[in-house]
């Protein structure tokens, strides 16, 4: 029995890898109706933040994983100590949990990092933008961002106390140059604690507003030599850091084609989603069986190209009332919904496609997302009158 | 929401695909830790043969579908009277149910059937096995047996007696020539309510004691014309039926190269496993596509050969043991195991290979198998040193 905490859209997409395998699942829920927590049978609803909440439901699992960052290091020791093996185990997740950490850490490993600084006050900052060039330049909350949440780009000191005054003081400030990048990549491994890895092919990963819109696998047009450079980097924090399960590193391929780390992410990931219809073993299956310490499966594509979409809420309140047409209109393309409410720019879905030709799979991809936003039809913005009488 | 009756392995592999589309499926269950009720949220413990319970259970679905085919007629009239869809629905099940009826059915429309009689006396068989140019002659039962179980080949007009006289008076017998074939085939298709098909490849069926071990997909050397032949029955028998939901066809390639219809199915069937990591769309999405009347996913296969081999219950008591060295052996083959107790025989999970090269595939695909049944390892039976040496 492996334990889940978190009832997210990671946490849902494993449940089809385990019930190929055979492996239960034991959920911790922070909502009856959470995404995973409709599709697993096993389910208790409580607050992870709570010590005896964990350890009660976690008291038949072997094995502990988790659908986001957020569990505290010290309740993360406290399951290690009473044999609920947490993986990733604290000592690895903490780089996931705290940028700052992150930094210091890799940087005394050698992996290429945009210069970085903690920064107390704004007067650190005008420091630091002098020290790296000048302004703008980027601040970050060390620990409980994501998806563009807790991220700021300031243009000078005055901009740098602005967000010192919006901040709790508890929390700690970290500032990094502003890269000049060509595009972001994502290197995914798989890592077991017997030290096996798996590395995924590196993926493009293109945002917008601080969130993956969209994924495409492999990276186009990406030098080989620097696709390399990237999985020995992803392989060689995860095997440093003892790494349990994926690990995402996300990359900045700069303009002169270096790659530095931005992110580092230690489940399942937005980048890796292409993998379960277009891997031969999804990121999902690959969790588990790291995290079971069995032997892992091929991360090989299967097709040429795979795009991944996310679908992010938008005018459609009811994502079902889109799969007549996107079915009708492509029979090949793939669609996960995450039985989310829609609210306006939230995951609630991904389609993939896959094939020889990119520009066809992203316009199928990307036409599937969009229709299920809502964001296609009447206007017929970018598609031409026929499609949109489609509707 | 999708009600499903029945709680074996067809249900539980329904759950993945429900999961990607984001339906939320209702499983009435005969036993707490079957199969499917292992990995569903929604479970309902009931017995699907009381018309109250089922009426209950099925209050807040549009729709039903089934795990087998064994829900009587009358409650799937009444089902359907009160607004809960069963689909398919009660007047082309009867084909899946009675043997009796399918064969008539089947005659009336001009499809190839072997020569066939319903049979209520030693003596009848004994005419029908003259009229057919003698002996051995099959007899079934016509409701109620699978796997092999309700069918013997008989010898002669005693050995027939030894069938009446150990079948309840009320259970119809029917009659059928044995055919001389080649080798067993399967044609499934998915079939919407709105009349939409969409054809599996044709794939090669191979039996021990009655019971499917293993699917070649396609089926190889298949003269394209009876390639074609057989997936134009399927679909006309589809449609005659007004089946909704996946339909496969089991035929007899006979040994002049013509098929002949041998049994229907009308759900996810054994000879469709294959389609989960080999086809872009799995029968088991195409199915609950098919019984919400949304377009039909594309039935084509990804890779040149796939092959499924069934998991049967063996000397291993623990299948989960087996993973360190199918894993490790093969990290490309796909295993899939249904959460049921071991026991001599049984269907306990399946294994699927792909690629290029069909003696490899097929290899790869016995092996794990075979390996997590206990049949490898110290007498080599099959394999080399080297290989038994892996154990």
């Amino acid at each position: 029995m492996v334990g889940v905490v978190g009832a997210g859209q990671l946490a849902r997409m494993m449940q089809p890898a385990a019930i190929a395998l055979g492996i239960p699942l034991r959920l911790l829920a922070e909502a009856d109706d959470a995404s995973a927590a409709q599709v697993i049978r096993d389910v208790t609803l409580g607050d992870y933040t709570d010590l005896d909440t964990l350890e009660a439901w976690a008291k038949d699992c072997a094995v502990v994983t988790f659908d986001h960052e957020h569990v505290p290091t010290g309740h993360l020791d406290r399951l290690a100590a009473t044999g609920h093996t947490p993986r990733p185990g604290p000592a690895a997740l903490v780089h996931a949990q705290d940028k700052a950490v992150m930094r210091l850490r890799l940087t005394a490993l050698g992996v290429p990092c945009p210069r970085h600084a903690v920064v107390s006050s704004p007067g650190d900052v005008g420091d630091f933008g002098a020290a790296v060039g000048g302004f703008p330049v980027v601040l970050k909350v060390s620990r409980g961002g994501y998806d563009g949440r807790g991220v700021w780009v300031v243009a000078d000191e005055a901009a740098a106390a602005d967000v010192f005054a919006s901040v709790p003081p508890e929390i700690a400030l970290l500032a990094e140059e502003r890269v000049e990048f060509r595009r972001e990549l994502a290197a995914l491994v798989a890592r077991s604690p017997s030290g096996q890895v798996a590395a995924y092919p590196v993926v493009e990963s293109v945002q917008r507003d601080g969130i993956c819109v969209e994924v495409v696998a492999p990276a186009p047009d990406l030098d080989p030599d620097l696709a390399v450079e990237a999985q020995r980097l992803a392989i060689g924090v995860a095997t440093e850091l003892d790494v349990t399960g994926i690990l995402a590193v996300e990359l900045f391929e700069t303009t002169d084609r270096r790659v530095l780390v931005n992110e580092l992410a230690m489940r399942p990931h937005n980048t890796g989603h292409w993998s379960i219809d277009g891997a031969v073993t999804s990121q999902f299956e690959n969790h588990l069986r790291a995290v079971l310490d069995l032997p892992l499966g091929a991360p090989q594509a299967r097709a040429r190209w795979s795009v991944m979409v996310n679908i992010l809420g938008g005018s459609a309140a009811t994502l079902y009332d889109g799969y007549p047409h996107v079915h009708a209109r492509d029979p090949s393309v793939r669609v996960h919904l995450y039985g989310k409410q829609v609210r306006q720019g939230r995951k609630v879905g991904h389609v993939t496609a896959y094939g020889d030709d990119l520009d066809v799979v992203r316009e199928r991809a990307r036409h599937a997302a969009q229709w299920f936003e809502g964001r296609l039809g009447d206007d017929g913005s970018i598609f031409d009158d026929d499609e949109g009488a489609g509707r």
